[in-house]
Parts: C-alpha cells; structure tokens; sequence
C-alpha cells in the first residue's frame, strides 16, 4: 500500500461540507477528491482529513491522506488533479507518506479564522468569505472574554454535538482579534475543536463586543455546561481552516 | 440642483460592465445604481462614473456623481442604498458635491491593478479575481519592458479603440510589479487609459514574461502604432480600478 498526503484549500460555499453524504457524494469536498482520484487510480480511493469541516466552511490549508494500491509520481497525480477538479478546490502540495501517517489520528493542533466585514456596507469581495456585522465592537472586552477561555475547559456549551459519550473537553492555545481588509478576524489554536465550537465561541465573543453581555459571563456559560447558555452559531461562511499542524 | 459624489466597490463578474446597455440597463453596475437612486428620489436620476469598466472588470474603489432636485442626508441615502443594491455592488462614501464637480471630467489620473494567479494549481479564492498563468515568470524582464512604456506616447498598438478622431496620446505615470496572495500583481497609474488598454498592456508584459519576446521589443510595438503588434488582451477578471485621483 501507498499512502499520500495533500495540502488542500477550498472555497467552501458550494459545498455540503467535507464528509461524503451518501445521497448527494459529489456536493461534499472529500467526494469530489475520490471521485477524481479513483479515476486516476482505477480503484476505490477513499480520502481522510485531518477533520470534516461543515456545510459552506472555507478551507485555506486542509490535511489529508489517502491509500493506493499501485504508485504514481506527485507530479503526474497533482496535474490530474489540478484538471478534474472544480476551480473551487485546489490541492496545492502533495507528497508521500510513511505508511502508518493518519491525518486525522496524527493531527496535534488546528488553527482556524473567522472573518467579520464591520463596514456599513458589506465589501463585496469579502461577502462570501466574512459576516457582516456593521457594528462597532468593543474589542477590548472581546479579549477579555476570550482570556477565560484559554486552557483545558469543557465547552459542552459551546458545541452542538449530541453524542454524550464522546469528551467535551479541549484545551485551547490562543484567541487573537487582528484588523483585517474585511474589519477584524478572530483567531483561535487549539488541540480540537467540537462540532459547530468556533462558530459558537464566536456568536458568543460577539455577544460580548456588541455588549449584550460581559466579559466574565463567560465563566459562568462554561461552568454551566448548557449549549443554551451560549451565544448563537455564527454563519458558516465567515469560517476559515487555516492550518493543521502535527 | 444638488449633486452627491459616491466613492463605490463592485465585483464585476456578473455585470456587462459600467455603462449601461439599452437592452439590458439592469445587468450593468450604472444601470443598477440608477434604478435604486431614481426610486429613492422619485425621478430619474443618472450616475456619471470616472469613466466606464469593461465587463467582468472589478473596482475596488470608483468614483460617480449624481445630480437631484431634492436633497436627502447622506446617510438617508447611503443606508438606503445598502438595502436595495446587490451585494456585489457596495457604495463606501457619499458626500455631497460642489455643483460644478463631475466625476469623469474633473478626474486627474487613475491607478489600476491587474492580478496573477501563478501558482500551479489556482487559488480558488482568487479564481475570480485574478488570471491563472501556471508559469515562472521573469519579473526583472517585464520590469525593463515596462520602464518603455512610461511617460506620453501614443498608445494606439495598446487599444481595441475603433474611434479614429479620438486621441490615443496618454501619459504612464509608473508601472510597478509586486507580490501578491495569488502570486503577482501589476500597477498602474496615468493620466487615462483607452479601452482595453491596461488589459492589452497587461498581455504584452506577460508575453515579455515569459519569454515570448524581449523587452526593449516594446519601442517597436510603441512606434509601430499597429493593434496587432501588441500582446493579446489579458482577460477582464484579473483588472481592478483601484483609485481615481482628483
């Protein structure tokens, strides 16, 4: 068996998401990318990422590997690649891989971005790619939430997921606020994130910024373990996967 | 009399440009403004732009007056405006104007920049706004070549313009090539540019670029005064008008 790893960004908005959906395979990124590739290898090839991303979240930098029967060299899959897949997904490196790498397995931290257009009126470069609040917000108090977020915590409030037997807890690295071309960004580093977790975090930083609530709220919505505590789900289309790193 | 400058953003890639086309008035940006604006004020109103963008051209910042016969604050009109033009089409700035101040004839110099998409496979969040050339390009080259172009001459081998009275005498300012996310970049900034010109510039540099022909080749191309001496016209989706200067 043959193992590759690629490096992949896609703009998300056409797209049901990352995991194949068994009704509708080729509206799903990673149906898009077996489709192509089992053409190209004549056989079943099934494509794992370091993660599934949701229905119209962007990805600038995704991880994933996939395992081959026969060899080809990069160049030849790349350039295949590069002509059957839509112009809205781009696998920009791809490289071999020892035989055991598993890019969801193996993923040590993510970064992810959410991008906020706060212009009057919306920038019409960054509609897709943003969520347009034109609002002033209070940055400082955003950082200030953001602080009490940052370690090991159970963000059983700040997820969606159902499934109880599965852990809520997570531990995060950093939440940085930037200026930005579209208004500001929000950065968050972190060792995983659960479903629907940094649309969550962000609804609720922006509850904060818009000062609908307080910066130390947030201790009580974590302590508190409720989804009904947090902010609501910020849109998915002002999500970016920026980075995996393992 | 009152007359509103406008300082606006469009993405141009659904449009058939500016001006506005007898058949189809609303799939053109002025077209769009103009119904919008005459409904607000409840009579026919008409938009003058800097000068007119070709179809699928992009601009990051135009600049376009109107004359009423009401007056309305600014910010009537600007949240207005918000409400009702499509989101690919943004109005950053009004104020009003002198009455004697028109867009087009007033303005003194324009910059424009034109964007490529180097990378092996294309960005897909650039798909639209840049041209996909998946090669190396020698940067110094179109740099020497472009040195040729400064200054006033007559750039008839530059234009698709079939108008024989009007002048083609126009002066470059400067030419600059930078990086850029997708890969490259070109400025640039003159008295006026003639239809298709900065595309068919555009063209000739990246036939310089990528080795098709040699720089000094462009005192020819200048002095020939012949369309087809020049290089193809790059396509619209890469052009941005950037700022009109008065």
């Amino acid at each position: 068996m043959y193992n590759y790893k690629m490096f992949l960004a896609y703009d998300g908005t056409k797209y049901l998401g990352w995991q194949v959906q068994t009704t509708q395979p080729l509206k799903t990124i990673q149906g898009k990318l077996e489709n192509v590739l089992s053409q190209l290898f004549d056989e079943p090839v099934q494509v794992i990422a370091s993660g599934r991303t949701d229905a119209g979240v962007h990805a600038r930098m995704q991880v994933a590997n996939f395992h081959t029967t026969t060899s080809k060299s990069c160049d030849e899959i790349l350039a295949y690649l590069r002509d059957y897949l839509p112009q809205d997904i781009a696998v920009i490196q791809l490289k071999e891989a020892s035989e055991r790498f598993h890019a969801r397995y193996n993923c040590l931290t993510k970064r992810y971005a959410y991008y906020i257009d706060t212009n009057f009126s919306a920038n019409p470069f960054f509609t897709r790619y943003s969520y347009h609040i034109p609002e002033t917000l209070d940055i400082a108090k955003m950082e200030a939430a953001a602080h009490h977020l940052l370690g090991t915590h159970d963000f059983k409030s700040f997820t969606s997921m159902k499934n109880k037997k599965k852990s809520t807890i997570k531990h995060i690295h950093s939440i940085t606020i930037e200026s930005a071309p579209c208004g500001l960004v929000i950065y968050y580093h972190g060792n995983g994130f659960l479903q629907h977790m940094v649309r969550i975090l962000t609804g609720t930083l922006l509850e904060v910024g818009l000062g609908h609530i307080q910066p130390s709220d947030v201790i009580g919505i974590l302590e508190g373990k409720s989804r009904a505590l947090a902010g609501p789900t910020s849109p998915s289309h002002g999500l970016f996967l920026e980075e995996v790193l393992y």
